[in-house]
This record gives C-alpha cells, structure tokens and sequence, in this order.
C-alpha cells in the first residue's frame, strides 16, 4: 500500500511489545509526520542504547560502566543482596525507597519447560557474591507466580546454610478490597498476618 | 535510576502517541533485551523512512517517487477524486476494495482554533487538479466529525460550480444496534434513509 521504507517501519515496530498492526501503523505515521530531528533522535536513541548500555559486572542491573551506580554507592548496605528477575523489578522497589541494600538481577526466573535452566541466571554469581563479601542477608524478590516462586525456592535451598535468606510478602495489596481478593492471595495474607 | 541512554531513550519513546512513562520503559527494556541488529534494525528504518519518504506531488500520498503508485496506475479512474484528511484515510479506504479513483490528501481539516487555515492544506493543489484534469466527480471523504464536517463544507462551496460534489454517507454502523446509535448518526440515517 505505502513505500517499501514506511511498510519496514510497521514491521519493526510490530516486533515491539504489545504493538499489532494497527498501533504500529499509527506510531510509523506519527514518526513520519513528526520534524526529522525529533525522529533521528529516537533512531539514535536505539542505537545508543545498545551500544553503551551493558550489565554490571557484579549485580548484572544495567549500567554504562563496569560497575553500576548502586554496586558504586558506598552509602548503601552492602550486606544486604535483593534478588530480583529483571531489572524492571529493581526500579520499582527502588521507587518505594524503603530499600537501601544492594540488588542481584537474575535475568529471568526458573522454567525448564521455557528452557530456562539454573546455568541461564546469574545463580553462579550471586553465590560468588554471597560467598564473598559479607553478607548478612538476602532477600528473594523474584515474582510471586508460580517460575518466581520455583525460583526463590531453589535459591533458598542453596543459599540457606550460608546466608539469612527472606521473601518478599504476600498479601493483600494495599487500598485493595478482601471481597476481591483472589483465595490464594487471601489464604497467604492470613498465613502471614502479623501482630498488632 | 538507569544509565543516561536508557533515559534518553525511554524520553524519546514517551513522544510516541499513546506511549506513557510505564509503557516507554517496557518498551526500552525490549530493545535492550533484543539482539543487537533487530535493535539496530528499527533504529535503521526510522531513519530510512525520514530520509526516503516523501509525498506525492499530485496527491499528497506518501510515496519514494515524484508520485505515489496510485496516481501512477492507469488502471484507476482519474476522472475521480477522493478527498481524505491524512494517508491513513487512504488505507482505510482501501481496504473496502470498493474505490478505483484517486485521491487528494489534505494533510488534516480545517480548524481555526487549532491555526489549521485554508492554505495549511493542499486545498489549492486540489482546485488546480481539478481544474487542470478532466475531473468528473469529488468523493469529500473527511472525518464526520466537527472540523472534517467544516472542511467538507468548505471544499463543496469551493468546487460546486467546476465539478460533481459527493460526500461519504452518514448512517448506521453495518453491524451496530439501533438501540445504542447516538440521536445524530439515527437522524443521520433517517434523513438519508434510501429506496428499497
């Protein structure tokens, strides 16, 4: 229907998350009609990204650098490892700022019928880690469904006898309703109620 | 929190339409997770798009030539021209596989308001077509809505005289109920309710 060039732009940016045909048709005529700079500057923002962004070497969140900007701050605990999958998790429990350790970016959960073996996270290294440095704690923030779980599990079992191992909470989330909640959440939310 | 390029381009994604914070970030971590040449390959055909595209210079279509494969088609009715708002319009249109003429893109509708005049549009590239080739009908094929409705007036004032004026049908939606059309698309369909 249009140009080569413009019918290339739908099909990359169909390959994105969540965007079908119909989005990507909107978002190629948006670039189209946006000034060049504004549009180069996306495109070199891409580029960019790829070529200097990269893992750090110790907790495997992003980073320019070797080493990234919280494994840097000294004023941070480092006795203290958060596990989390992605670094996506990391930025959201960092927007609590009720965190003030160190983080460890596993790079996915466990899922052997995905094909995600331990030897595909970054397990080898956070046990390094643990063994290593003194840490005093480490807290498993993979997702609470069912590979996060598998995953925290699995990391509790190897990491149990050398280090203080915690989870993340379950329960109900705040401003929720309890006629809402589904029973598994519910059913943790009183497994773990707590003292007033 | 993240490392200045992958700010940048989480910043240069919210521009995207309907694109917010959240969704920016989810979006950049794709790209960051992807191999690098299926990156490099959407930075790539931004860039080819702002570079190659242009429009038509009979019809306001997109196009990498002078004219836009439509225009060229000796095939189609070029006694009959379709006015749409933006190229988008064009494939919509398309799609029915009901059109055969050509087209006309304004590149939007007139709206005061918003500074959107007479000469922000290819409105006098439209009267010189007209003029110029054996033009038999005018298909004014703007949005139904406030400023299309303005611009279709518009044009008609402007081409009664020099050619036949014919506006998209305004009615029920094939498919849609009665009981939930709005009172102006129902009288609509009355006022042009047709022969059986």
């Amino acid at each position: 229907m249009f140009s080569p060039a413009v019918e290339n732009l739908v099909a990359q940016l169909t390959r994105l998350p969540g965007v079908g045909t119909r989005t990507a048709q909107r978002l190629a005529f948006h670039i189209l009609q946006r000034p060049k700079p504004e549009a180069l500057a996306l495109a070199q923002a891409i580029q960019e990204v790829k070529e200097r962004v990269r893992f750090c070497r110790e907790c495997g969140n992003l980073t320019e650098e070797e080493l990234c900007g919280i494994c840097l701050d000294a004023r941070r605990d480092h006795g203290l490892i958060c596990v989390v999958e992605q670094p996506v998790d990391l930025i959201s429990l960092e927007r609590t700022h009720e965190y003030r350790g160190l983080y460890h970016v596993l790079g996915g959960a466990l899922s052997p019928l995905d094909g995600v073996e331990p030897e595909d996270l970054r397990i080898d290294e956070l046990l390094r880690r643990v063994e290593r440095n003194g840490v005093q704690e480490v807290v498993l923030a993979t997702n609470p469904n069912m590979t996060g779980e598998a995953t925290a599990a699995f990391l509790a079992d190897r990491l149990r006898n050398r280090v203080r191992v915690t989870r993340l909470a379950s329960g109900l989330p705040v401003g929720g309703d309890l006629e809402y909640a589904d029973e598994v959440t519910l059913g943790r939310a009183l497994a773990g109620r707590r003292e007033m």
